[in-house]
């Protein structure tokens, strides 16, 4: 299959970058059910890393196994798989070639305190196992922040040098951040515009409520007139503080909760511009023939055909 | 497109393998109008480095320009592009995730007198360009062959730890050889041997021809009564030698001529148990519509298709 | 063009550097419409990650686009552009040759309340993005300011022994200075010498106020009789404070103001022997032909030529 | 000055590689009178190297101080100087950011009989010394060809990696070339179509004479039946040689001669798409105001001005 | 004392040199009777590794002991004391800051056949030794030549990065050199250049006979009507051929002679523009009051003094 127009168009916003980069990006963007429309579906399966086991496998006991996680991103026609290093390695050689692998490569727990991670893989590991990617969570505005930071420059720096897409999981916590705030539209916008200017191809966020949390962004968002109340024009505007549209932006989709809410989020990323979803446990928890019902209907709204849900 | 099972099957001939050079194995494999089907056709473009351009080029001059053999390739919908570094590098941005690239790391040329090749290229290079592979040429026989082999080592070690894929195009002069003994079919048997033992995990051979180069070997393949007279048993007796078949053994088109030579090769290395072709000048020297007739006849008669030549 | 008198003097101060330095240096003293005259205006962009994006770029929301920004420096024809690696990596190939970048390869942001910043690039990447110099944030003061020094001396040994030039950010904060201190003539002058004595060939300040912070400094400056009331003779302090106008000071512009102000501002640098300014947001936050306007006239008034304001 | 189209036209050939490459050839292809024009003439003295001080500079003796070779090149407006480590340090800090500088990495001399060339500088050295570029020389054919190409490639692997251009001088010698053959169209396109494939942005052959040396090459350019009587239909084959012209090709001037017959040189280079002339010898080895008029000439034919030869 | 402004006029030669190396450099042209006057006078002593210990030091047994040449070259005030590591370690402890050291870092022997030299000693041994610079041996034309300039090359590289000077023994001998042409007028100027253009700061080479080994440096100089029958007027040519003056050239004394002989020798370098002597055999063999008292003469002659010989 040639690379789409579209597809071309969304590469040359990487132009400097190596080939290898691009031609990882195309993989990506060119696999599954939206391959060549410029949007992508990923599963990410790193909460038994950072939430635990149970809360996150008990409730669709399959998920446990690593093979199981991949046939459903498989099966489901995604873009890719991101997990961290066990996981990957126990499904990598069984599933090789059938669809692209983020490696992510540092992770956290819910059992310490430190709002930091720990660097738990590397480039070395993502180019033994055929990932198309690398990703790193940063938590800015947290204590560690700026090793956070520093951590991500130096892994991104060796990912591109060997052809590696480089992504990056923006979540503003600690610091001068409450909790609300860590999902105000201004503080979201605020880490994909972090992400972007330390180098990622890839940027991941939550998607931002209408709250704001500074008051200088306040007074400004109000004396620009926009009206935010929508997430479709929310979106827009952290797409906008990614280089104006010119990276790669996904959004999460958070806890477990009902098709009918998912698919209006994924209207409103659609509608704002934004290039897709990482969406995991909505994923992984529902039973199998559910989650593949609901992935379907995911990516038939972003590829805007009528939604075929089942459920 | 899952990976089907018979490309499965091939994969698993390299077990314990780093995932990522099944990926890249995968990646050929699946590529193209022979995707799945576990034959490869592959258009190698270093004839300009070891020929000269003129002998290569001017016979249908937009050959010259590397982008038209990238074009020529993805359109022809074949299994890689494999050619030197500044070829590559003249294309891997704008074909970026169109075809998979093989890297061809050293290189010789027709204009002085030593049996050797330049390391021109290496393992960095290739995942810069985002190549699936990366490429040697070795001359079993020659007076620098164990200095060949060594390079080939040490760049095919690189190369795996690299999750990228080695390909071997062993190609036996000098030394005890003759000139029709580079062809003889022991001597192509021998060439695919080294290949397999120094890693290769694709080699590529010329079709070896009725001669047998040495004594031994033609007082066994003598008592072994096994008839020899057609291509598709020396191809089989050549595949053998790579390991039984557990190697993915390709074989070139050789100097431009008709093409019902050309698919009357193919049928024999399709019924030889080859596994496909690496045709270069037979394909850039013709005119590109005819071009890519030859190569749409090529790929038919590899799936079993009747063939639809219209040259 | 061939490199006034002037600009040869400016980098005889920087004798016994490498000729790759001062290269770079006469490049971005030769670029643009000061070119050749001693002085410059730079256009720096990183308050997107200092400030965050909606603060920097809602206003006027084409500046959220790399591309806008490098062009706003072009069409201005200003000295050089300064951004982190992001917000550069973006523009670099696209805007090859057209101006000289300045690669902030330390960054903070404001949803913490640690005073340090991360080192985000480094001078591979400069080298790689065609960057004629590297710069480093320093706070003299702070809790973190001896590792940030450390940090920039690595980064600048490492800069010159490339042929880069090495900017320093000089802004005081923390430790004993309170708020208004932080642009304390005294102060801002300690800190010019800070990031001379760190081998910084640019230094970058904010324009002094008419407050002296330390008790000491007050009585010194009062002794010796020198009215400072005059922003011009403040500068001209400062500009003492960097090894007596061997180093190239120059001064920011602070948040978005009036037209007015600037020019008296500018002019005020101007004539206390100060080598230029960097004005960002006055720039980037205005519309387009508004920047553009006030651009010329900053420069014109740095060319001693007649105003031409048009806003 | 804004990055003209053609020259963004010619650095778009070069798609994939880093920015800073880019920036330094659109320093060459921008810098002096023909910048812009995408025609460069550069200035190359490793003469004192290759044929020794007296046969060299004694026809001209002002032309041993490196300040007088760097100041011609300056004041005719050249694109480039190019000289090996010597010379270039006697000059990169006096006349620091006037004219870019191509450093000469390998060096051979007339004193020996080895067909090799000794490495005399690396990117570490360009960098310190401010080169926009790195050139060596190599010898296809010659019993240490192999030795050489894997020198260059080891250098312009780095070099590329530190944002600097790679220049090959392809003299293709010894081995089955004999004198004549050392500039038979056929051979001097090989030299050219190699110089690419090692992966160089830049490179310098000598204008081809009729000859053909090889018997293959010979018999397709017949049945080709192009008319290569005229140096302009042989340039036009030696650019095409080097990726259909995606490569700055330019062309020697060879030993002193007359300024008309060097004009009739360049009108055929212009004429059949080369991209300019390094001329060394019959530069600096004729008296300054002369060899002025004589460049200046050259410059005009380029530019397709009317020739003001005073000559 | 300060430098004199003939000293600074010889540093602004290096321009763009480390600050260190100037500093050596003025150690040795500011040392002992000729200091400050831009002439110099150097001690070498490493006759006992290239012509054996009998030869070297029988003469005058008291020179067996690296003291005594130590002493030598104090009492005699001259500019430095040259040897290799052995040498050298015996006595820079004792002799600590008393006269300038130059570590000869390769070396060579009679009884071997091949025409090469060993490296003896490197970069930290000369800082450990508290050496002013460090010295190579080339021999131009030799089979092994390109491997020496490229060791002098890397050893040079190191030298400077570490602030030391570095003298070049510039020596043709070998390939298309027969024995007169060792010592003729063009091959020793070429030797010259090439020692200026692999970096070196000091040259030594012997004064060159009226022979001209090449027919075309010979036509060139018969061309250009200078006057070469004066070793003055060939000194000259030697000093331009090290970029036109811009190099530190100094002359060899060679075999033990009279003190006329040599003192003829003295007025002919100080008239053509050499920078001075290095003179070892013809001290060092001699008894130790002739040897101070020649020279003094040599000395005196240097600084334009009514000769004192008293031998």
């Amino acid at each position: 299959m040639r690379v789409t127009d579209r597809v071309k168009e969304i590469l040359s916003y990487y132009d400097g970058e190596r080939p290898g980069v691009k031609a990882n990006l195309a993989r990506i963007l060119m696999q599954g059910r939206t391959g060549g429309s410029g949007k992508v579906v990923i599963l990410p399966v790193d909460q038994g890393f950072e939430h635990g086991p149970a809360r996150s496998f008990a409730l669709n006991p399959p998920a446990y196994d690593p093979h199981y996680v991949f046939e459903l991103a498989i099966e489901a026609r995604l873009s890719a798989l991101a997990a961290p290093l066990g996981l990957l390695a126990a499904g990598a050689d069984r599933f090789a070639g059938e669809i692209p692998l983020i490696l992510k490569a540092n992770s956290a727990n819910s059992l310490g305190t430190v709002k930091d991670e720990a660097i738990t893989a590397g480039v070395r590991d993502a180019l033994e196992l055929g990932c198309s990617a690398i990703g790193y969570t940063i938590y800015p505005g947290s204590e560690r922040q700026y090793e956070m930071f520093e951590e991500v420059r130096a892994g991104a720096a060796e990912a591109k040098a060997s052809g590696l897409a480089v992504v990056v999981w923006a979540y503003p916590r600690g610091g001068l951040i409450d909790g609300p705030g860590e999902t105000a539209l201004d503080v979201v916008a605020y880490g994909a515009q972090i992400a972007a200017q330390l180098g990622a191809h890839i940027i991941k966020v939550k998607p931002p409520t209408e709250a704001i949390a500074t008051a200088e962004a306040e007074r400004i968002y109000r004396e620009s007139a926009v009206d935010l109340s929508q997430l479709s024009a929310r979106v827009g505007e952290v797409v906008k503080a990614a280089f104006a549209g010119r990276r790669i932006v996904i959004f999460s989709g958070g806890p477990t909760r009902g098709t009918d809410d998912l698919l209006a989020d994924v209207r409103a990323i659609r509608d704002g511009g934004g290039f897709g979803s990482i969406v995991g446990r909505n994923a992984f928890q529902r039973p199998r023939a559910e989650a593949l019902a609901m992935l379907e209907s995911m990516i038939d709204t972003y590829l805007g055909l009528s939604p075929s849900v089942r459920a």
